[in-house]
């Protein structure tokens, strides 16, 4: 029920008019373990709030801010999630507004569910703009086997109209295969640049989701070629970085709940920012070793280390993040 | 009792403090029928969230900000109208803090009910800055013949202290003649170039409202004179246009309720902004076809087809604006 | 119940998770009495919203923003106090996220409670940033003789993350000696320039307040030395005056309580932005006289002639300042 996702499925429908107040705060102590000085900071990683509800006939509404000062380009407070659902049907819930592409499981996770506290390198620079504004059809709901979501979108991002004429078109589908194993497929295509309606782009992405008793596993693969626009910005934050023509990277992650509360976590990935050149300095891997402790429901302690290993050449840029997060 | 007014009366005074949240979202896709390339984008007209309720002893608040990145300055979210008012007695409702300008029927009609997509551009143009800080004074009631308001104001706009020595004065009144026909006049006098205690504006407005069963028609005269300041910015983000000394514009709207959810709507309207020059390029005529959808109380279907018309040189700025409005 | 203070101890500890939405608005009306045009403006001084609750196992949230454009950098929303606090112990009450340097009486009253409309130029001037990322760890209540805070924080201020490696402390501690008496002390030292590890700042504090029946009277000292950095502004809004090596400055504030509603107020001030420089221009008094009025526990006017004294050269910038406060 905590879902970010626009065409998330009504809590209940019975009566009148809805408003709920939601939200979540994640202040976080970070510390670098670079060459020379070790930086280190408090900051926010994310500071959301907002109303939603619904009103009669099944439309409902989604209003949320963000207003911690990393993400965004400003500092200041603005306009994330924000949307319009007329709930039709199970298989064609139709939003309207400003809302995450529907592309890959791990962009698809709600920002306050997801097991480590970076999302991956290659969700965070190849799906963006991660935001955007459109419209989309979502269907199915976690009992059902399949489950889907179309998007046609600006391709610009937050903040901006589209000054080209083209639309973007973005898309997952997932099937659970058995009870425990459910994979999936996305596809994006586009025309990423400003006020041009020629060079466009392609992306696709592959994803698995194994849960058995208190062992899940989950992975992605993320294939995207052709034009892209710098200025559009990584995910939540995340400082682009500079691709060719064919770029790749996937993940996985595992993680074991040794009780109710205490669960490690374990992320391998790699991202590829240029796949046609052999030992690239925009080729990077990540080890993310680390936990969740969950003292109830609402808050949630997080504790990771990200190793970062570069084959080129080497740089001392591993990361030590900690995290407390509380839901409201 | 959702009008944005600041002297609205209260829904009812009975018991103790009372917080409401409050709000609406307009998603937006906009096509324009231009030369060459033809623009479209899914985007946000408007986007506000707000408190609002009562504290004892006749006193109430309203608090409310903008979020959609298209209205402002800057993108992010913004106090917009904002004010603490003292309920003295119907005839005087005395308000404190940042709110519209209270002049013309189609300025104080609130942004969410407002019959066609945008406001009229004599309105968005002449009244301007549209909202700002000041102090006011409303009397009467939807059950008076009389209404009226009358504002003290800085007359700079938000985000800014005013740094003349002078207020600006504005005030409307309008009077129900027969039950179904009212009339208002609107006068303003103010001084709006920063630091310039000089050169003065004065604005006259005259409006008429009149509902036949369900066939309803409004019009209004807009005429201003004197000084002005681009930098205050048009109404709800629209641009602004170079004015010459003396500048006028009108426009007629009818609508007729074909359903309690179907109500198509007509409106025609022409701006001078240079009432001296014949054949100038500020002058501009709109015809607006569309209809409003009702599917219930809080949600809004609106389709406007605007036609530009350019007596001197002819341009294709046609364009087609859908709106979905959820209020909560 | 109203404190903004990060540690307070939370109204009751009862049931399930809690949600308050609360705010203030503060329009005001100010005149200066310059030479020449006397400027006059309608502004707000702050404009706030926020969410506040608690989540189970006695951990609690706070979330701020400030709307009012007076205050921050760009005159849009943004985040202000936003915190987690894990209430271990009466003794032991943990926050995390953003917060008021927990220094000086003057700068730990809630905004909303202050008898004048003004912090002291003193503690606007030297406990700069007002606000930072960093934890902080509040003992005693209002019951206890004993209370004390201390912190560990960026010291950049909000909207930035720290980049030098060390932290700043500060802390306060007051004593009740008698029923009627609370003397207390505070201390800061830290790192206050950008990318710069080795030039320090101190900064002690001493303060008392006496409350005899209906009158009140309370003062503090406030010395600072060493290194400091002007782009981290001054409190609420300050414009940052330029110090020297050693600045300090005190400020004496009584009030009487001729009934409920009506309390007089007088302030005297003085800071001195450079101690070794006899005569210099950055030395000022003020006296600041006027009164509260409570239209009863929500409702708030404030009047304060602020009469500005320089020793030096003398300078017309007396002010009179207005203002009416809602809580909700």
């Amino acid at each position: 029920c905590e879902a970010e996702e626009p065409g998330s499925s009504s809590k209940d429908s019975l009566s009148g008019p809805t408003i709920d107040i939601f939200g979540y705060l994640q202040p976080q102590y970070d510390y670098f373990f670079t060459d020379g000085d070790q930086d280190n900071t408090f900051r926010f990683k994310r500071a959301r709030v907002g109303v939603r509800g619904e009103v009669l006939d099944d439309f409902s509404y989604y209003f949320m801010l963000e207003t911690s000062p990393f993400i965004g380009s400003t500092g200041d407070a603005y306009l994330m999630d924000a949307f319009i659902t007329y709930n039709a049907d199970n298989w064609a819930r139709i939003s309207l507004g400003s809302f995450k592409q529907p592309f890959s499981l791990d962009v698809s996770t709600p920002c306050n569910q997801l097991k480590t506290i970076e999302r991956s390198v290659v969700a965070d620079q190849l799906i963006s703009p991660q935001r955007d504004f459109g419209v989309a059809v979502f269907g199915g709901n976690k009992y059902n086997r399949l489950n889907y979501s179309v998007a046609l979108m600006n391709g610009r991002g937050l903040g901006v109209k589209d000054d080209n004429v083209k639309k973007d078109i973005t898309g997952r589908a997932t099937y659970k295969i058995i009870r425990n194993l459910t994979v999936g497929a996305s596809f994006r295509y586009g025309y990423p640049i400003p006020n041009n309606n020629e060079d466009d782009r392609t992306t696709y992405g592959a994803e698995f989701l194994l849960e058995l008793n208190r062992f899940a596993v989950q992975g992605e693969y993320i294939y995207d070629e052709g034009a892209y626009f710098a200025g559009a910005g990584g995910g939540c934050g995340a400082t682009p970085i500079a691709l060719g023509k064919e770029r790749d990277g996937a993940y996985i992650l595992a993680s074991y709940d040794v009780s109710e509360k205490f669960q490690p976590v374990f992320k391998y990935e790699y991202f590829d920012a240029d796949i046609n050149i052999k030992d690239n300095l925009g080729y990077s891997e990540r080890m993310t070793l680390g936990f969740n402790y969950f003292v109830n429901d609402k808050v949630r302690f997080q504790v990771n280390y990200l190793a970062n290993i570069e084959t080129v050449v080497n740089v001392n840029n591993d990361a030590l993040l900690t995290q407390v997060q509380v839901r409201f």
